[in-house]
């Protein structure tokens, strides 16, 4: 496995994880050497003991990687310093989290209307794309409230949530919902069954992406 | 690795190919044996290159799984017989390939626009759930021209397109493209970039998702 040299220190950290399996085949490769007495007995009983601790840890690793790579890296934070300043009076702009490339529409749409918008994006290579686009970006994880607390989400008139992880997006949720009792918060699901999974969330403006398309598709059958 | 009941044929085909790997673990199991002479030097040549041929074999057989099965194992339409008959007369309906969820809400959105409709569905799960519906739906891979020519493709007025298999895509526009030079199909696409990837399809209308779902949650900033 090669890791790019502008990936971030948790995505190599992530990587150097998920190598740490030892394998069955060096079980093979230590019993030949046993049997042809090229290892001390003593030594090859450590050896195997290690070997089966690791294949058993291995799917666990592998499993709660994300989790134990925010754990244990710090945030990339550090790397970036924000230049943008978000003013203090600023009232009734939009924030949209996420800078993918369905943020990146949202934000170009946004642009079309003449509507005020931050945009905040956790991944670097986004929020250089950004950056180098003049979009109004801050580099932060929308889990944190100071991240939020700096684009003024309280004077805000909407948040636009357009990011795609699932495990993030439960969290962010829920951040935003004590700030702002996600009143004006905008999300998106892709099935109208996901709508469920959100209850107890306060969340009010839902767009279900197929029910979008499927009109959009079925409009598209009346320009023939 | 279990196999559910009600999974067709060639998914049960499909499991079994990604099971024949031997493993590194039986290498293993393997010299032990040996070097405690319960195997024949002979058969334990023969068990090694066995062993070495299967571990070589494996990711090409996993990479190249679907192309496989759809190769070794016959179509499972035999199983199905379509009762549904599109009259000769049918004119000026929609055809909508694929009754998953996006298919599933075309259909429902066409309904309300009192459409004529028919969809072909190649899953047999979702078949019978468009049976159990009441939809006008017809069983069969649309990458076949008699199952197209069996709902009148060259009268229809428009074709939605509501797939996500993109292997199974650029094989269904083609023959759409045979057939009918594609001017009446209906396609959408996740991003905009994915466009190019179409030129010489002669597709015309296009639905790009992320810049729909931009417009509905900018739109839907200004119910707040």
């Amino acid at each position: 496995t090669i890791v790019r040299i502008d990936d971030t220190k948790r995505v190599a950290f992530k990587t150097a994880l998920s190598l740490v399996q030892i394998g069955e085949f060096s079980l093979a490769i230590l019993e030949l050497s046993r049997s042809n007495h090229l290892i001390d007995p003593i030594y090859s009983q450590v050896l195997i003991v290690t070997i089966v601790i690791s294949m058993i840890l291995t799917p666990i690793v592998l499993k709660n990687l994300s989790g134990l790579a925010s754990k244990l890296i710090p945030e990339d934070s550090l790397m970036v310093c924000n230049t943008l300043q978000v003013d203090e009076d600023t009232k009734g702009h939009v924030i949209v989290l996420g800078y993918g490339n369905l943020g990146h529409e949202v934000a170009n749409e946004l642009k079309r209307d003449g509507k005020e918008y931050y945009i905040i994006e956790n991944n670097i290579k986004y929020y250089e794309e950004g950056k180098k686009n003049n979009e109004p970006i801050v580099f932060g994880n929308a889990v944190h409230k100071h991240i939020l607390e700096s684009v003024k989400i309280k004077r805000a008139s909407a948040i636009i949530v357009a990011i795609d992880n699932p495990e993030k997006l439960h969290l962010i949720w829920e951040v935003i919902d004590d700030l702002t009792k996600n009143i004006k918060t905008i999300v998106k699901v892709v099935k109208c069954e996901e709508k469920e999974a959100l209850d107890g969330l306060h969340l009010k403006h839902i767009i279900v992406q197929n029910s979008e398309i499927a009109k959009a598709l079925v409009k598209e059958t009346y320009t023939i």
